[in-house]
């Protein structure tokens, strides 16, 4: 099967498979108190700096309940964008494993603004309302879009001159980071991020991704947390291998670059179809279009992708660090007849 | 390092590696619309039988509550032993993630008893006092004992006359099979077993456990609880994949097999040591022993193993897939000088 | 002080009160267990039909709590109106309490209608996205609005023919049936209503609601879940004989029919003036209108009362059963000459 | 019915419904903004002393959630005695409500010990177990017997030197005072207790309870909590003209010492009865006993009262400010004739 559905539809990029199958010899303590496990937080600290705590878990999800969780008082609740995947995507998780409440805010592409979340901070010490404690952001958005660092540290700076801290979904941070052209540090960390949820399965990964906490006085819990929502692996050191390995040399920047790349190409393409009309702005491994109904009719019968929104005929296309230059060209070659 | 403190410490069997790599091959549709996860399920149901549903997840706790959660109503409770891991070792996963009282019986040897969890099944029907909708029961023990068939059937049977429906915590259920002689469905459906969380990752995988549900009507919920608790693998032909590999041509069973007989060694070998004291029955892969205090603390300088009761100075030795002969042969040299 | 803040500023109608006063007399049995209860399920029926369960409460948050969970498997969740009181006035115990996540739809005027409630019915059946097992409608409405008997029909029919059950937070259904005209069977269980929040707080009791579950299989859960939520009444026969007092008679009518009344000679004298505007239509005990911010101002000094919107000026004014003409008429008076 | 059931068949202390009377007149502002709430604080502070937080909630299940949860970071738990209230007569509300794990600890005649819970603590920092952040008391406690005020202290010595916080279930916390001969303040805030379930329903009132918090920097949590849990009552006057009714001229003391008399007068008779055999210390208003079943069967034609353990035919006898001396003989006559 081809695939532009998701970058989740690709297998384990092979250097990953390497240091899985090298990862393996031996005896490791387990739950984290391994070589690998201590080695990854190295990691972590040369990419965004020291005093921060690195909680390696399974999956995207549960890293974002987990890192609300652990940044949130018991009552206290979550701005979001309307499109958030935790709002939209997760069948309810931070209600149900978190009892979280998620004040969902209208957004432009994805992407929040200080203006769009005004509304939610106005009933700040107002007993009958839900009281914000953190604000939640992806990136690169579910529309493939990416926040610059400014606009990042302008939504911190309303966050946090609001009593409430900032949360980065980053199941693509690495693509968000590759296309800004800036290191990890700096838009997460420096650009006011308080706990990043670090995306490894969309860039290569068999599993894993992993929370990272910036503010050292909310780590002890997470720790808790982290084994009361089942995310505490065993045998930690198959994700810890796997950061490690994705971290350092840069094949985190490589594998992002590369899929952002694949998507510009294939943008490139749509837009030279005059039946196919480009919805979002693409920044990151994604585009969004409009296409005609009989060409995805005709598409899907040999291509895996998403339709996002049937009522127009959107479809969200995806590019991985497994996508190759052919591929494209090929789906481009597919579009076109399909179209014509 | 050398360990027998856990079948988690070892690394992932060969094969299952092998599969793993194989399985990386290509684009595959994500959360388990893939060719492997569609196979492991014929494969389950080669060992338990039609008419079941069969939900790959991450790892045990998880599994557990997800297993426990979907055989509730919002109100329910669980009877489990008072040792139960799902009770001491999970950080109160069940009460967090999924808001279950558990009614903690006492155990002998890890087991309980028809007769252990009357008292719990009084109260049915009282409205100040949690109702019981779940028995859990842990197969092998968290103290390595293994329930015989006839055990299952008799606790089955006073769960289902008093309207509760039987869990079995199976993270070792390879180990209890292979200790009793029987198949996987004759101690687990064919028993009364009503939902099995089925471990795989204190088998030689690198992670993954699976829900398997007996009773279709509950199944639905399983779908949906699954992606709640942050379980769903986006790209879950990589649990699936492992799961196949250990089910097909006995793999299971050799390594549970393998598993056991060193730990049987290894109790043979401390039987002869006057001041070693077993202090559980040994069934499965785990040797429960009184040694010295001091030689507790000899042994833990080259070994990695756990102190169960520092009190009673009682340790726990497991073994697994990766344990060889000799390393119990020298281990045993090694409790034998440290005792001498 | 002066009122028109909400029906909840006023104290208990004497009636009430007295039935309270008689109710003390000797020992009864706790728990519901008592003469008054047995008589409160009785008056209940008589009012809405045979084959219900009665379920009394302290108070009307827990009571859409209770209500709501159980109706609800433990994956499933509730369509409402973005305006809905359980989504945006009670800081999140849906969410908090029961895990529950609300799918807030669209409203005109608090209404909801079969065709805003469509995109929540898109996603039944796709695993990444939050299963809707109940629509939940408010009746009067948050703002003051009173759904038809046909146009509750007509949401019961989309719910129900989508496998989903309704739910009526009626706080104000003796309002609601005042302004149509119509029994309260008629505009509830008649209408297609599943399980009801029975308001008492805001039509003279000192405090109480109850659940009226109109599907019997539905009851059991009930009686254990009110306790779970800290809602069991020790000395219950003081809710109950509340609300024998408020069913007998038509006291309940009574008292609705006034507020109505207090409400509309508002609206009318508000009409009169060239400076307010009316906003919302005015069908039950509350008006909502747009005044002169300095008016608002000179008003708030003498009365109490919520302003709804800041940005417009918009005002929320209610009556009970305690709003005498007098006070509707001074009221008027000091509107006008704060408008002049 | 006569009953000696528990000190909730009682109905109104005719000074409280006198209270409640008057406290119905004109309109008051909703939630808590009102001069009785304002002026129960006084009253509280009058016997707490200065720095509390006061929080009327509806009843004894609630407050003692609420309570807890505003103690505990969210991955926190209880520790509890085995009969605690919260864990085996509360249906699982701390569980389902609040996500809690309770550690249940040993206790004699309902009294837990420093070396009762040292077992609970040893597992502090150990990520796999549940993490005491809250050890929990009952005064009196369920078997009707009173910690001294040196036992308090003792507790909140090692939970405070834990990292743990103190809790005291005060649902008779009257009682215990009176039998003590202390004030309020000598058996709670001086002697270490960190938040307070103050109860009232039992000793004397229609309904409510206040939870008093002696930590300033929790008290913000409590607000928004006690909303999310359904507690927040509306018309909050009617919790508030109650207390302040028990807490001034020393109402609260002469009912529970009245209370605790005729429980003694009845022990008294009990002792006298050769087939009657008192089985736990005496001390609040609670006598538990072993009768002869046929005289218990005989009684209950008459009385109500509970049978504790049917197995031993122990039966638990409460009195309460509404029991008369007449009352108690009549009562001892007919165990006597019973058991004759």
């Amino acid at each position: 099967m081809k695939s532009f559905a998701s970058d989740n539809t690709a297998g384990v990029h092979p250097r990953i498979m390497d240091a899985l199958c090298k990862a393996s010899a031996g005896h490791a303590a387990p739950y984290g108190d391994d070589e690998y496990t201590a080695e990854v937080r190295r990691q972590f600290m040369a990419h965004l700096g020291e005093d921060i705590a690195v909680f390696p878990v399974f999956a995207g999800t549960a890293a974002n309940v987990l890192a609300l969780r652990g940044m949130l008082k018991p009552w206290q609740a979550v701005i979001c964008s309307d499109v958030a995947h935790i709002n939209v995507d997760e069948t309810g998780a931070p209600e149900s494993m978190a009892g979280l409440k998620l004040l969902a805010m209208p957004s432009c592409d994805g992407k929040l603004t200080p203006e769009a979340i005004e509304p939610a901070l106005a009933n700040i010490g107002v007993v009958h309302h839900a009281q914000p404690g953190v604000l939640s952001i992806t990136q690169a958005t579910e529309y493939g879009t990416v926040y610059t660092v400014d606009e990042v540290k302008a939504l911190a700076d309303v966050a946090h001159s609001n009593g409430l801290l900032l949360h980065m979904d980053g199941a693509r941070i690495a693509n968000a980071a590759a296309s800004l052209g800036v290191s990890l540090r700096q838009v997460t960390r420096d650009a006011g991020v308080d706990v990043l949820s670090f995306g490894g399965t969309k860039n290569g990964l068999m599993f894993g991704e992993v929370v990272v906490v910036f503010k050292p006085e909310l780590a002890e819990g997470y720790n808790y947390l982290r084994k009361q929502y089942g995310q505490l692996s065993s045998k930690m050191r198959f994700i810890s291998a796997q950061f490690i390995e994705l971290l350092k040399d840069g094949l985190w920047l490589e594998s992002a670059t590369h899929a952002n790349a694949m998507t510009a190409k294939l943008a490139t393409g749509l837009k030279s179809l005059s039946k196919a009309k480009i919805t979002r702005p693409v920044q990151g491994n994604a585009v969004f279009a409009c296409l005609p109904a009989d060409a995805i009719a005709a598409l899907r019968e040999e291509y895996l992708f998403n339709v996002w929104d049937a009522a127009t005929n959107e479809v969200r296309l995806m590019t991985s660090f497994a996508t190759s230059s052919e591929d494209v060209e090929e789906f481009i070659e597919a579009i076109r007849a399909a179209c014509s």
